[in-house]
């Protein structure tokens, strides 16, 4: 159907994540035809990419430098620990703009089935950094999910004894969330949570 | 949140169609995250398709070389000629396996509300391919919609008179389809098609 050079292209988009055979195709075309516009500056952005992005040290947050600047911010509260699962998740918290201290991201969660254990994810780096940085609380924003909460509890156990308060993110009704389309555990949380007005 | 480099790949990804802002961050952080196993290559064969692929000028097709294997392959038919809207329409009937013949890939549809005339597509060049080429046959396959219809008619009128014959794909029921899905038009359009058994 088309050269090998078009199907390389073709295949290699199509193991991003959201992107199937058919917008793998879709996508190959478009940037083949829009070379000056799309092509170009695709191929610029993977190389400085390629070429500048690392992993932190520190907190394993992606950036072009390591420390990361998030790590290196001496702005940020020292003291607040917000350990996530993925780089994604950070992403998000930093979105939000709500949290201004440092992270650790674990790389994944804990799971029996998948043979993952603390030594896989960043665990024992975490430890370390409490035990010796001057954290005073330890916020476990792992994903709402089985493996995210038993996670969090393995770390919650492993951080007792070390002098830092632990805590999670509260559960309850989505911002511009509809009662109707939530699950009864996210209502049940909400309902047992319930603040004065 | 993220570092220029980072930020200018999930631009240029989200240029991409079929990923929105929220999956060209996912397909950032997934190709820093696999540098080895998917970005290296997406590089590589963005720069290899970069280099090597360009238009055929005979037909309109992208690939290696100029003309394109179809127009260059004396294996296939010389006598019919398949006009489609774009190349990925020609890519979905090469998937088919089911025409042998060359193509003439237009480069979009009529359109007057958009401004765009005969001379902004690939209808002059078709014209004159007919003049001269030998061909017996030609078979319209422009989308189903209204557009794509209304240019097929007017090169239907424009070809009157050359000498070949101007056909255009059926209509009727998709193979694998449900009557209960179908829209009234297409059912109306197999109905009128049917066949004896």
């Amino acid at each position: 159907m088309a050269s090998s050079e078009i199907e390389h292209l073709i295949t290699a988009l199509a193991r991003l994540p959201g992107l199937g055979p058919r917008s793998a195709r879709r996508a190959a075309l478009f940037l083949i035809q829009k070379k000056q516009s799309a092509l170009d500056p695709l191929l610029r952005a993977l190389d400085a990419a390629a070429e500048a992005v690392t992993t932190c040290g520190i907190c394993g947050n992606v950036d072009t430098r390591d420390p990361c600047g998030i790590c290196a911010d001496d702005r940020r509260d020292q003291t607040m620990l917000c350990v996530v699962e993925s780089v994604a998740d950070l992403w998000a918290m930093e979105r939000s703009h709500a949290f201004k201290g440092l992270y650790h991201v674990l790389g994944g969660t804990l799971s029996a089935i998948d043979g993952v254990g603390p030594e896989d994810l960043n665990i024992p780096a975490l430890v370390q950094r409490i035990k010796g940085d001057g954290i005073a609380e330890v916020i476990l924003a792992t994903n709402a999910t089985h493996d995210g909460q038993s996670t969090a509890h393995y770390i919650a156990e492993r951080l007792e004894g070390l002098g830092v308060t632990v805590s999670g993110l509260a559960h309850g009704v989505p911002v511009g969330g509809e009662l109707d389309y939530l699950d009864e555990g996210t209502l049940t949380a909400a309902l047992k949570a319930r603040r004065d007005i």
